[in-house]
C-alpha cells in the first residue's frame, strides 16, 4: 500500500479533550476521529489494527470451541423485560420505540439475546455444553464518556455466553476462557493483571477481571508485594490482623476478666476521631456501628430480628422473591471501613448504602454517632470478623452523648450474621502469603464470570437430562472490550514520539521510506515492497512528496514496527537502512537480503508474543 | 470442523411466515434465527457464508482503491439536521434520545457521517478523489418487514462514498464501482440485471441499480427481448410510437387542414374508456390532462404561468430555494400513463401526486374528468412528447359534460415544458434497438449513483483548488445490501432438497460423511480432513451418531458444494464417493488422490466465478 493511496491524516497536535496518551496518539496518528462525545470513527490505519485484534480473538475463541454468531445490534425490549433488566439497567441503556410503538434496545450487552436463542433451540442435555460469542457493536450511554475509545459510548465487545448441565462443565469453560483471555492479551503485548472480582450482584460464584494498570483506571486493585495475589478492592481479603476466638463460647471466656460494660459520658463527641482524642486511645479499641439500607434483598430474612413482617415479593413472575427494602446494623473494628460490595454480596442485595439520618435515628433511638450493638433490637446485626476478637471495647450506647466501655463480643452482644466485611487497603497483609499489599488503579479490559441460573431461570430455559427430567442450564458470560484493549496497547507501548506497536496488532509490519520516490530509488522500493508482500510482510510505502523529516516523524508517530529507509547513496552501495521502532539505532543491510531478514524479524516477534 | 462441535440446528419444517425459498432454507439449514419481525441472528453456518461475502466485497473495494472505515452505528441527530434529512427520512429512521436529551440516529445510511468526517479533514484538491466505505449494521424501520433477511429491519450494508474535484473524476469512480459491483455479484454466482434507475430525487445525474429477478421484487423492470437494454420503470424510455413534428411551427403546419376545435356534448362521460365508447374511437386520439400537486420544487418557476406569486423559501440556511407547493397540468396521449418519477425528476420536486378533487375543480374550473389544455391558464402545462404529434384530438373542455374535438397541439395550445413523461410498459419498443420490451419484477441488491453537490453543499464541505479558490466537491454514493445478496444467491441456487451453494460463498467447501464415525472409517476420514485442510479446502465432518439418511438430507439442505462419503466397503477397496451438490451422480475416486482432486475442483469453480 502507498501512503498517498490511503487516508492517514496525521497531525502535530491533538485536541484539548485528549488527556491520555492513547487518545492523543490515536488522534494524531490518524487512527480515529470523533463524531460526538463517546462516538468515534476508525480511519483506515486504526481499522487495520482493530481487525488484527478481532482476528486474534477469533483464533483464540476457535481454539476453545466457542462459536461465533451475529445477532442484531437492535433487539426487542421484550427480552430485557423477561430478564428483569429493562428496569435494572436504568439510563445507561439506550432505548428507542419503533413506528408501531414497540420498545427496542440498542444492545449494551447480550445475555438476553443469546439466552433467548438458546432457549428456542435447546431440548436435550446432549446439546450441552454450548459456548457462543459475537464481536459486535454495543452502546452504553456513559454519563461522562472520555479518554477517547477507552471509555466511549459505542464500542465493540467480544461477548461470549456458555450453557451447561453442571458446575464441572461450567468451570471447564470458565477456565478455558480465562486461559484464552490470557493468551489474547499476551499476543497483543499487554501486561494484564487477572484479579478476583466481586460477582455478588450477578448472582454467580466465580469471577475474574483482566485489568491493566492505568492512572485513569476506575478500579482499585490490591496486589501483594511478595506473591501474585491480586484482587479488586470490592473483593480483596487480607490476612487477619487480630486473633479471633474459635467460637462464641471462647469469645465469652475471653471476656471473663473484662469489667462489666458501663455507660460513660461523651458530650459532643460523635466521630471515631473525636472519641479517640477524648478517651486518649486508638480507633482499634472501638466498635463502629453503621446502619445500612439494602434494596432487593434475596437472602431469606424470615428469622432475622425485626424482619418478620417485612414486605417480600417477586419483581417478575419467575424471578426469585426479594425484600424491596431492609435495614441492617454492621459492626466493625473502629479503624476499618465497611466494604459495601462484600456486604451486598453477602445479603444478595441489589444495592446497599448508608441509611438516611432519619432512619438511623428511628432504628437506633439516638442521633447519628451513637449507634452500638448493646441493646440494639429491631434489625439484624451483622458482625465483621474483626469484632469477634474485641473483648473490651468502646461503642455507642444508643443515647445522645453516651458510649459504653468494656463492651465484649459474645458476652454483651452477638450478631445475626458473621463474615468478612472490611475494606482491605494498602499496608494490609496478603491473605495468601502474608506479604504487604499495595494499591494500583486499574482499567478492566476483560471479565469472565459464572452467572449461575440468573438468566436461565428468569428466562425459562430448560432441557431434558439423561433421565428425561426437566433441568435448567447453568450459564457463564465472558467479555472483552476491543476498543479499550487497543488503546491500552498504546498506553503500554509508546514513547514521546508516538506509538510503538507490537507486531501482532500493528497496522502494517513495516514502513518503507524512500528519501525521494523517483528513479532508481522508486524502482528499488517497489521491488522491495513486492518481495515483502510475497513473504507475508505488510509494508506501507511512504511515497509522499514530503521532506524526509516529515516522513520520519510520521513513521515514529504511527508506530509501525519496522522502518526501512532507501536513500540514493546507500542504494548505490547495495544497502538499505533498517530500524525497529523504539529499539536501538538504524543499521545498514544488503538490499538483496533485506526482505528475508525483515520477514524473519516479524516472524520472530510474532512467535515471541504467541509462545504458550 | 466436526458437526458435533459446531451448532447447526437443521429442521425439517420452516415457520409459517417463511414464504420465500431463501427464508425457508436459511431457517431450515440452521443459518439464521429470528428475534422479532425483521431482526435475525446469523448462526455459525450462516455467518460463515456471510463472512465470505464480506471478504469478496473487501477484495473488490481494495482493487479500486476504496478505503475501509468503521464509523459508529449510532450517530448524532445533529448531522441529519444539517443535511435536512432529519425531517425527510420520516418514520423509517430509528431515533433515540440519550440521557442528556440529545437526539441520536441508528444509522439507516451514512452520507452524513462520511461527509462530516471528510469535511473536517479536507483542505486541498490534492486530497481528492477520496473513496471510502464501511461494512456495517444499518437499521430501517420497515413498515412490513418480511421474506427473512431479504427485507429485514436491521441489515448489513457495504456503503461507499466518494468525493471529487470534477465530473470526470466522479465518473471514473462511478464506473469503477459499477465494474466492482458486477464482479462482486459474479463471484457470488449471481445473475444481476444492471438497470438505469431514476435518481431525480437525489439531486444527481447518473444512477444504476443492480437487480435480481424476483417474484417478490418491489421494482418493475423493463427489458428488451433483442438487446441488453434494462431499466427501472421509473426511468425506462421507449422508442417513440408517434411521429412528432420537428418544431412548434411544423406542428402548426401539420394541423393546417384540421377543422377548428369545437365543443361537443359528452353527457355523463368522465373516463377515457367511456369517451372511447361514446365517440367510437381509440384512446390514442385523446389528450389526457392530469393535474398534479408537487411539493418542495427546486425548479425555478418565476416565469411559469400562475406561479409568479407562489411562496418560495429555504428549508435550511444553506439549502436551495424551494416552492413548498405548486400545481401542474400534464397532458399525455390518452392510452398512456404518466410516470410520476420522471415528472418529479423534471420538476426537481420532493414528491408529486395527483391533486385532490377540490384542487382540480379550482384550477380547471370543471369537475374531475373535463380538464384539457385549451384555454387552461393559472398553472403551467407540461406536455408529454406524444402530444406533439396530435393535430386532431379530443380533450376536456374545462366544463362539465363538454369536450373539444379537432384540438391540435401548436395551433390550439402550447406547453410550458416539453419532455418524456410516459410510463413505459411491456410491448413498448426498446429505445436502443426497437425490440419488444417485457417486464420483470426485481429486487435491488446494489445501487450506485452520482449525488452531485446535494450533501457537500448542505453540509458545507469545501477545499481549495489549484488556484487557491474555495470549491465544493462532487460526491457519489454506492451501496450493496449483504443480507439480501446472500438470500438472493439461495433464491438462484437451490432445488427441492435445499441450497446449492456456489463454492465462493459456501459455508464449507466440502462435507465428509462417514457412514459410521468409528474405527478405520474415522481414521480415514480424519486423515482426509487434515489433508484437505492443508490444501485450503474447508471440510465439515458429519461425525454425528445419526442414520446415513439424516446426514445425506442435511448435506443436501445445507447445500455444501462437495460431498464425500466414506463407507466401510468402499474404503476397503481404497475408494471414497464424491459428488457435486446439484450436479450428476456420485462417483468413486481413490482415497489417495481424493483430496487433491477435490481441491482442484474447488479451485476450478472459484476461478470460473472469478474470471474477468
Amino acid at each position: 500500500m502507498k501512503f498517498s493511496q490511503t487516508f492517514i491524516p496525521t497531525l502535530r497536535e491533538a485536541p484539548a479533550d485528549a488527556v491520555i496518551v492513547s487518545h492523543r496518539l490515536m488522534f494524531r496518528a490518524g487512527m480515529i476521529r470523533k463524531f460526538a462525545n463517546g462516538l468515534f470513527a476508525y480511519l483506515p490505519l486504526g481499522l487495520r489494527s482493530f481487525r488484527k485484534l478481532e482476528q486474534i480473538i477469533r483464533e483464540e475463541m476457535a481454539a476453545i470451541n466457542s462459536l461465533e454468531l451475529k445477532p442484531t445490534v437492535v433487539v426487542p425490549g421484550e427480552l430485557w423485560k423477561e430478564s428483569g433488566r429493562w428496569d435494572a439497567m436504568g439510563d445507561a441503556m439506550l432505548r428507542a420505540k419503533n413506528r408501531l410503538g414497540a420498545d427496542l434496545v440498542i444492545s449494551p450487552t447480550a445475555e438476553e439475546a443469546f439466552t433467548s436463542l438458546v432457549r428456542d433451540e435447546l431440548s436435550s442435555y446432549r446439546q450441552l455444553p454450548l459456548s457462543l460469542y459475537q464481536i459486535n457493536s454495543k452502546y452504553r450511554d456513559e454519563i461522562r464518556p472520555r479518554y477517547g475509545v477507552m471509555r466511549g459510548r459505542e464500542f465493540v465487545m467480544k461477548d461470549a455466553y456458555s450453557y451447561h448441565t453442571g458446575e464441572a462443565s461450567l468451570d471447564q469453560t470458565y477456565q478455558d476462557m480465562g486461559r484464552a483471555y490470557r493468551r489474547i492479551f499476551k499476543r497483543c503485548g499487554l501486561t494484564v493483571i487477572p484479579v478476583q472480582a466481586d460477582s455478588g450482584a450477578m448472582g454467580g460464584s466465580g469471577s475474574e477481571e483482566f485489568m491493566v494498570e492505568s492512572e485513569i483506571g476506575d478500579n482499585t486493585l490490591l496486589l501483594c508485594k511478595d506473591c501474585d495475589y491480586a484482587a479488586n478492592v470490592e473483593k480483596a481479603g487480607c490476612k487477619p490482623d487480630f486473633t479471633a476466638p474459635p467460637s462464641i463460647e471462647a469469645a465469652r471466656a475471653a471476656s471473663s476478666s473484662t469489667p462489666a460494660a458501663e455507660k460513660i459520658d461523651t458530650p459532643e463527641v460523635k466521630t471515631i476521631g473525636e472519641l479517640c482524642a477524648f478517651l486518649k486511645t486508638s480507633a482499634r479499641t472501638f466498635i463502629k456501628t453503621l446502619i445500612y439500607r439494602a434494596v432487593n434483598v434475596e437472602l431469606d430474612l424470615s428469622a432475622a430480628p425485626g424482619c418478620a413482617s417485612l414486605e417480600r415479593r417477586r419483581p417478575a413472575p419467575d424471578a426469585p422473591l426479594v425484600y424491596p427494602e431492609a435495614f441492617f446494623a454492621v459492626v466493625i473494628r473502629g479503624d476499618l471501613d465497611v466494604n459495601e460490595a462484600k456486604l451486598a454480596a453477602a445479603l444478595k442485595a441489589g444495592e446497599v448504602a448508608l441509611a438516611a439520618d432519619g432512619d438511623v435515628q428511628r432504628l437506633s433511638g439516638a442521633p447519628v454517632g451513637f449507634a452500638g450493638p448493646l441493646g440494639l433490637t429491631g434489625l439484624p446485626i451483622i458482625v465483621d470478623e474483626t469484632v469477634t476478637a474485641m473483648n473490651d471495647a468502646v461503642t455507642g450506647a444508643l443515647e445522645k452523648d453516651l458510649h459504653y466501655r468494656h463492651a465484649a463480643y459474645g458476652r454483651d452482644f452477638e450478631g445475626w450474621m458473621l463474615g468478612d466485611f472490611r475494606t482491605v487497603k494498602a499496608g494490609d497483609r496478603c491473605p495468601r502469603c502474608g506479604g504487604e499489599l499495595y494499591e494500583k488503579k486499574g482499567n478492566e479490559l476483560g471479565h469472565i464470570f459464572k452467572l449461575g441460573y440468573k438468566y436461565t431461570r428468569s428466562m425459562n430455559v430448560s432441557y431434558l437430562d439423561e433421565n428425561g427430567k426437566t433441568q435448567v442450564p447453568l450459564m457463564g458470560s465472558y467479555g472483552i472490550g476491543l476498543d479499550r484493549t487497543l488503546a491500552s496497547v498504546i498506553e503500554e507501548h509508546h514513547d514521546e514520539d508516538g506509538i510503538i506497536w507490537p507486531v501482532s496488532v500493528a497496522p502494517y509490519h513495516a514502513v518503507i521510506i524512500p528519501i525521494k520516490y523517483a528513479g532508481a530509488v522508486k524502482e528499488a522500493v517497489d521491488a522491495l515492497a513486492k518481495e515483502l508482500e510475497g513473504l507475508g510482510v505488510e509494508a506501507l510505502i511512504d511515497d509522499r512528496d514530503e521532506r524526509p523529516g516529515v516522513k520520519f516523524k510520521d513513521a515514529d508517530l504511527t508506530g509501525i514496527p519496522f522502518r526501512l529507509v532507501a536513500a540514493d547513496k546507500n542504494l548505490a552501495a547495495g544497502k538499505v537502512e533498517i530500524k525497529r521502532r523504539g529499539a536501538g539505532e538504524p543499521r545498514l543491510v544488503g538490499i538483496n537480503g533485506a526482505a528475508e531478514e525483515l520477514a524473519a524479524m516479524v516472524r520472530a516477534e510474532l512467535a515471541a508474543l504467541d509462545d504458550s
